[in-house]
């Protein structure tokens, strides 16, 4: 092997991505990862984590973060700032584009995440994580008997919103046009309008999320031209998922309808040696646990797939 | 629903149930997990985990398992011990035979795990974890320069074998009669032969593991009537897993040829309403991290199908 082809190259560095690379260098398998914004991915950016195994009272975000990156360092991985813009095969290697240069490797994890859609209101990233929220099963739990603003029309915003009914006295959700969700799930919902647990506000959309000195308190909205403002604890945002597919446009990996990877039972692309995991696969949970389990997952599948190249 | 029916009952509590019972619990979905023997399962009885994300210097693991148990006790799973003999569908409940009384749910998860087959000898179980292991994924790296013994002769053998080649110095491989891995896999051992690095011992079974005040030191073999000793540092048993489904042989769930459990892209089992997670999976990996990935994904869907039990 010549000293210019890496082992593998892990696009992202993430909790998955960084699980595989506790997995592979620990196996002297040698590992670059490549992240062009944070290192944790989303996990970094979250106040608390709450649901991940093994912490009992939960764990910051960026502590998480911090560890898993750590435990990649101790073994070995090497984790680089680059952006890469694109994919393909040569021969026995892989070629990534990373900042405009060609990186070549024997194996390619893409963990790049989705990212979830935002409403591009005042307020929405100043309060992330902390007031305004996008995973129901991640932060809901936080909300018990509180008052929650939820946004989108879709399905998954009236599935969240039965879901967060659990928690939450009261929830308004704000539809932009009307209802696009299905005829199962808006009949589903309709036992919480009914009991007034639930207002629904079409043609309505939030123009900014304010906040006083306890956390947000307040969501600003505009129905037919007239502002007014609704009270509220927290704000959940259900308008979809962005997965971080955009640089595989040209590279034939195949995506789902949405832009996820779609992967075989050995988290193997349709591009043989590339590999995905975590939150920018199709099925994927976005649970932290789940990412992580699909990294020391993928590390196996890849672990298999060099071991067979040498033979 | 009757109160006489849970809504969940979880057979087993190792690190996949019990992180399934963190998810489904503080969704508020009523939650019994059934143990026959060790709450954390494999976990809590080995000695260190390396390769758990989150815990960049490893964890015992004791104290993993019990930080899982915590967790989801906090989130009010209730943990019994109990041995379930047998699980039938009644309509549109589960029902579970626990210590020979029927327990009813609406979903099932089934969490019970494999476990390692045992040669038998003494010292195997005196030193199990500490000497003695049965995954090179999570010990071998414990294993640098040293010298091991390897026991076993079929494929998982031979390819964990070659895999702790990246390690160890020297590795004696105890076969009790002849090599029955595939012939790509003996070829593929061959060169460490060639090289001396791999010793394979034909017709040769280990009789007992000895150890001195600082660990396993020696392996007492019986080779065509003749007994003697190898030096070592430490030993690995690679002679197939024993999944716990014993109890499921008149369920008509479907099992794979070693007696996995299969799922579907879901983790739903073969009978509808029952899920699977974990080691005891077809597919499985043996990682806790993987269980623990699966655990969540499973109560995610666990959660899926109580609310379409609503509609």
């Amino acid at each position: 092997m010549s000293s210019d082809i890496h082992d593998v190259v892990m696009i992202g560095a993430g909790p998955s991505a960084l699980t595989a690379a506790i997995y592979t260098t620990r196996e002297d398998i040698e590992t670059v990862l490549y992240e062009k914004a944070v290192i944790g991915g989303l996990a970094a950016i979250t106040d608390v984590v709450d649901n991940y195994p093994g912490f009992p009272d939960g764990i910051e975000g960026m502590k998480l973060a911090d560890q898993l990156h750590q435990q990649a360092v101790r073994f070995g991985a090497k984790i680089a700032f680059g952006d890469v813009s694109g994919l393909h095969r040569d021969g026995d290697s892989i070629v990534s584009i990373v900042d405009g240069q060609e990186v070549r490797s024997r194996a390619v994890l893409i963990a790049t995440g989705s990212d979830y859609k935002k409403v591009s209101v005042p307020g929405e990233a100043e309060y992330y994580g902390r007031g305004v929220h996008y995973c129901a099963t991640c932060d809901g739990a936080f909300y018990r008997d509180k008052k929650l603003v939820v946004i989108g029309g879709g399905n998954s915003a009236v599935q969240e919103t039965i879901f967060l009914t659990r928690y939450a006295s009261h929830i308004d959700l704000l539809v932009r046009s009307s209802l696009k969700a299905s005829d199962v799930l808006q009949k589903a919902l309709q036992p919480f309008v009914d009991s007034g647990q639930v207002t629904i506000h079409l043609e309505t959309v939030p123009t900014e999320i304010l906040a006083n000195d306890t956390g947000v308190n307040r969501v600003k909205i505009k129905s037919n031209g007239t502002e007014s403002e609704i009270e509220t604890d927290g704000v959940f945002v259900f308008i979809g998922l962005k997965p971080n597919t955009d640089f595989l446009k040209d590279s034939g990996i195949e995506l789902d309808e949405i832009g996820l990877i779609k992967t075989n039972q050995h988290l193997e692309t349709s591009m043989s040696g590339v590999f995905a995991s975590g939150d920018v696969r199709s099925g994927a949970t976005m649970q932290i646990a789940s990412a992580v389990g699909e990294g020391a997952a993928a590390a196996l599948s890849i672990r298999e797939y060099l071991d067979e190249l040498k033979r």
